[in-house]
């Protein structure tokens, strides 16, 4: 099969890799029909986080179950099943606590699963999904779906599921205000989950007109284009002299975290959900004093699937635009360069896709 | 009047001060019946936190109220009041959302208010309370409370109202596991606090016989003695394979806090109150990884007053235990040589006692 790989630094390439098959009795074998590229994959492209060897990459998935290990209940071959991007058993304690990105079995999509069997990135034609039964979600009625559809069911595997995280961590809800630090997919689905959990002013931080405006489809009611002590300044001033309730963490930078910190009120709750890179930090002085809550972190979005899958199924909620570019997987690598300049949100790979 | 100055590294005089007066219309003057030495008092005096000229010390007090200025209304002279470690004016922004730690017209109680008068401290004879109806809390139907009412009162001013704070902000109800780290008065009080409010199992982390024993007494299941990985590895066990829920940390040291981060479980959440003292840090890759919330800080014991009040005076609580040592206010220097020590868990001073 074809799958892309990560070199080193901005080198990804589309290679030649051994199918996958049922290897243990937990395993389902799925036949992905759309992947896509997280923000979090640009960490090793732009070396941020340093590649040893050449691995599989990818983490975000949707396709038809091909063939399942003798042990597999909850999926059948034929099923259309959304994979989380974390793999997790279900049935361990941190799981049954709904925080399913601490299995206690923890395998890693493209790395290795508990018994060092390897596991293919979600970035190809074809995947070995280990300890499916608590991984996989099959999606009800749902065989071949259209573009429109894959494309939000896709953003359940991450950005949708994690951009309501910060919202939940961040107790938005009905009559709160709510700051969303970031305009990259994650953002943009934080303020999607905060319009859907009732938030009653929703704040994008955004200077780029096009995201801006996909923040205000998604339900944002203000956007604000300042930074640091200007932008905290302008969400006072939004708000009527107090800053807000609830701000969610989208970025996962030092800025991008100091940002949030400051335009959280006394007493007010932070959400943060971007990868901690490039020297983010938790000020313990400012939090003592101020009261902030910090929570959020690593998105369990399997736990979150049932209900925004509904959502999704129903229609009320569209995150498939965070989409804004689509290529086949033998283009991964420009799928990379595109976001990584900030050309596209988000881009979606699909295997064997002819344009 | 007589009343509590810090001089410097272990140097604290009682000497004679102005009596205080009412300055503005907001202010309350109240005869201090007694007061107490705070676990934060002892940063200053260890010389952790630098003394750089003398000045009144002590923000925990009771009294009745002997004048009042023209615009106090919630107060009247006669009334029996205690006063909150912080001074409020109740009808800010933060004040109206329960963080009067965070009072936009915020003094200090050993310092001066925002008009830049001085404000007496809490261990005198006297106070100048600013915003008085703000501030004080009268307490209903008592006029001169013996001393076991007294020392409950008493910690309604910090204490107490702090360990509530890290419960509720551990999240702390029925059916959730509680780890409370650190067996001073705040710590004991966590316990009493998570008891109230209806955990099933309260470990509480001490390796003082006396203390332990309080804590049993306030509502602890278990008592660990262990440190470090070991005390996570006890707790793990007693909880039968799992971290705690909710973990209250009490202290404020580097130790302190890991030692609550170790006892967390994945998803569970950390209520700190201790003051951040000796390099006390939140690992954010920790939080992300395990999806661990914290909130806390300085506690508006303001805002949990009225309930707590409450049942205090019904007899359901009686936190006043935690005093297990009563000095008159001239021997102040030995409440704090003894609390420093840890000879004593929390020292009450009262201002004309004879012995």
């Amino acid at each position: 099969m074809r799958a892309t790989m990560i070199h080193g630094t901005r080198d990804i390439r589309v290679e030649d890799r051994p199918d996958p098959e049922v290897l243990l009795p937990g395993d389902a074998v799925v036949r992905v029909t759309a992947a896509c590229v997280c923000g979090s994959d640009l960490w090793p492209y732009r070396g941020v986080r340093e590649v040893t060897e050449p691995k599989p990459i990818g983490h975000e998935f949707v396709g038809v179950v091909e063939a399942v290990g003798d042990e597999v209940t909850a999926v059948k071959p034929g099923d259309f099943v959304i994979a989380p991007w974390a793999i997790s058993c279900g049935t361990c304690p941190p799981c049954r606590n709904g925080v399913q990105v601490a299995c206690e079995h923890r395998a890693a999509w493209g790395g290795s699963d508990e018994q060092g069997l390897p596991v293919d990135g979600g970035q190809g034609e074809r995947v070995r999904v280990p300890m499916a039964d608590g991984t996989l979600v099959a999606v009800p009625g749902v065989t071949d779906p259209d573009e429109a559809l894959t494309k939000s069911l896709l953003t359940l595997s991450d950005v949708m599921g994690t951009g309501h995280h910060a919202a939940v961590a961040a107790h938005v809800g009905p009559g709160r205000s709510v700051v969303v630090v970031g305009d990259g997919a994650v953002g943009l689905s934080g303020v999607l989950a905060a319009r859907r959990l009732g938030a009653e002013r929703i704040i994008a931080m955004s200077r780029h007109e096009d995201r801006a405006e996909l923040a205000r489809q998604f339900g944002a009611t203000d956007v604000v284009a300042e930074r640091g002590a200007e932008a905290a300044e302008k969400v006072r001033e939004l708000l009527g002299g107090v800053l807000a309730d609830s701000v969610l963490e989208c970025v996962g930078t030092k800025e991008s975290m100091d940002q949030a910190l400051r335009c959280t009120r006394p007493g007010g709750s932070l959400g943060f959900v971007g990868v901690p890179a490039g020297g983010a930090e938790l000020p313990i002085g400012t939090l003592f004093s101020k009261n902030i809550s910090v929570a959020g972190g690593a998105a369990s979005t399997r736990h979150y699937l049932p209900e925004l899958l509904e959502d999704v199924l129903s229609g009320d909620i569209n995150p498939g635009h965070v989409f804004d570019s689509v290529m086949p997987l033998e283009e991964a690598a420009e799928a990379y360069k595109a976001m990584d300049e900030r050309r596209a949100v988000k881009v979606m790979l699909v295997p064997g896709l002819q344009r």
